[in-house]
């Protein structure tokens, strides 16, 4: 399972396509939520549309990765979902805030934590900027939410800085090529060919 | 530093040769032996061609990142060397057999081992069988060598295949592209741009 979290404006989902895109044995995690599908989102692609009860009894389950509450409305990523992704022998790719990862890292499930980073403070401040037409006072709270998000980086395994997105994406690609030669990952070849020399 | 190390058979020198064709960022380390240089072999290049009074001299010095004696003769790899290289900026490789990198994970230098293992342990067999025009009796002893080298493996951090030159080349690549990328070696950039998105 690979984490891919950074402050907003960092450029996750831009990067999670590019990797999905050129990588078949990639899939997406799709979250569950409690809002209204939107115009031509389509349920168990872009989320599983659930109803308030239904996220309820999977809480209740403690069915979730994470969760948070936006707005009032719900959306989590569902701990079976992954679980049974995980099996088929694909890797999943969790797109997430800096909140959900660390829930995720509380959860101690095994996974990859990238940090997606802006190439300078400078040009998150801009995207930042540039998204909303919010109030000057909004935009301040938003600039002081996403420093300390960044100071959360230290948390991660692995920093990424997405300056283009094909660079980005073909780092995050050589970190789970490299995640998975990691010796903890490799302990059943080393002890079958060490048998098959002595054999 | 990287250290390439794995059994005899695995095909260390291969690998590293391809790994240096396509890096230019990439150094190998240069071993100081007390062995006659052989016909076509250049100080400096294949070896750091020494007396037995100056690697000794050198071993007094702790100036060995790992050595041993092998028919007589000394090798080593000297440590101010190596920092000598890091320090330029470039990523020095260490091809090593098992006992060295064990003496050099023993020295506490920062380095990210990788244990080469061949495609299977039949294969292994016959690359050991085909080197040597060996008694029965010595290549039973080699056998038996290489099967406790392996078993090695599970001290390192990555663990590579040779199957191809070129698949186990770029395996490695993708090791030290992903652990330039670990959060360990990118806290000052987390301060920066932390600080630039607050400012």
């Amino acid at each position: 399972m690979i984490v891919v979290s950074g402050p907003s404006g960092a450029g996750k989902g831009t990067v999670c396509s590019a990797l999905l895109d050129i990588c078949p044995e990639l899939v997406l995690s799709v979250s569950k939520t409690t809002r209204e599908p939107r115009t031509g989102e389509q349920d168990g692609v872009n989320y599983f549309f659930v109803t308030q009860a239904e996220f309820e009894q999977a809480l209740f389950e403690q069915d979730f990765l994470e969760y948070a509450c936006v707005y009032g409305q719900y959306y989590g990523t569902p701990r079976s979902t992954v679980e049974k992704m995980l099996t088929t022998g694909c890797d999943v790719i969790l797109e997430i805030d800096t909140q959900g990862a660390i829930q995720v890292k509380e959860s101690r499930v095994e996974g990859v934590f990238v940090f997606l980073l802006p190439p300078s403070g400078a040009e998150l401040r801009t995207r930042i900027k540039n998204r909303g037409t919010e109030s000057l006072e909004n935009l301040q709270r938003r600039l002081a939410a996403a420093a300390q998000e960044v100071a959360l980086a230290s948390e991660y395994d692995y920093i990424v800085v997405n300056d283009r997105v094909e660079d980005a994406r073909d780092r995050i690609l050589a970190i789970i090529q490299a995640e998975k030669l990691r010796t903890g990952r490799n302990r059943e070849l080393i002890q079958t060919i060490s048998e098959e020399v002595k054999a």
